[in-house]
């Protein structure tokens, strides 16, 4: 595997995993009020556009990182309009 | 300019343009408390190994997309010192 593709599974990994803990803490107290769902709408259409980038650029890092996050942004989304 | 940089230019333009109303939010209403810094602080290191790979690669989209969304994570990691 290439140097740049190690940094890359690096950076998805975090990025990705960064959102685990804010699942966690929405989930966990049902509270989302200072989060904003403009932010989470934007974003999760966002990883759909760079999973066809990755794809389209044959970059396993970036498919990888937006197809997980995409997913994580919506238990965030959903967590939104469960716990006002 | 490939398609494939024109897709990922507004995949870009969306993920990093999606903090823009988390940071307004965190600022105008001085609350973060349902903000995971977990979340912040591992995202911001993320941008900057994705920065790196976006060098690497020679992906504009990429570089523009984490340099931006580096400095507004910043921001919600700052909102969120200052306002417990």
């Amino acid at each position: 595997m290439a140097s740049e593709e190690i940094i890359g599974l690096i950076a998805a990994a975090l990025t990705t995993s960064s959102f685990v803990p804010q699942v966690y803490k929405a989930w966990k107290f049902n509270s989302t009020k200072d989060i904003s769902m403009t932010m989470y709408l934007v974003f999760c259409t966002g990883t759909v556009l760079w999973l066809i980038y990755g794809i389209r650029i044959d970059s396993l890092s970036i498919v990888i990182a937006n197809a997980v996050t995409m997913l994580l942004s919506l238990l965030i989304i959903i967590a939104k309009l469960k716990f006002k």
